[in-house]
């Protein structure tokens, strides 16, 4: 699996619509052919943190989540809601195999 | 879900030895009853970095996990190949739900 965890610090007055934003986002990429999982992850201990576990078949199949319309309209509406920059981290996921 | 990540960074001489014993535990972890996920990443930029993605229905679920037999073997076995005391981040999972 080709897996990105994106950390994502959200601004305490957009948390609300932050979770619905990704709620639509998860629904339509778990669709996508090539996807693995999409979950959306909120810190125990953090209230504004966020990860996003994005796991995909392969590189094409993630190269092809950004070109998708819930792909943009998701980046569009939470840009301002970021309290600073999200972070993308690479994995090669290992196991679960393919 | 009752979510972990696990940040582990390995020793350059035990990577494939590491691998090794997390494919054993991701085995046997997905054979738990309450178990969704139990991912092994293994990072594109440091070599010695994985990222362990452990998902279970609840948080009873996740203590009972810490109590089998192959979880005691995994964090036995791999305790001297660890570089640094690893890291554990606690989230919800929100979506999927359940």
């Amino acid at each position: 699996m080709h897996v990105t965890l994106v950390h994502v610090r959200v601004k305490a007055e957009h948390i609300e619509d932050f979770i619905a934003a990704c709620k639509l986002n998860h629904e339509a990429s778990t669709r996508e052919d090539g996807n693995r999982r999409f979950d959306i992850l909120h810190s125990k201990d953090e209230r504004g943190y966020f990860v996003l576990y994005e796991a995909y078949r392969d590189a094409a199949a993630a190269a092809t989540h950004k070109q998708t319309a819930h792909y943009l309209a998701w980046r569009d509406t939470v840009a301002d809601w970021m309290a600073e920059p999200r972070q993308g981290q690479g994995f090669d996921g290992l196991f679960p195999q393919g």
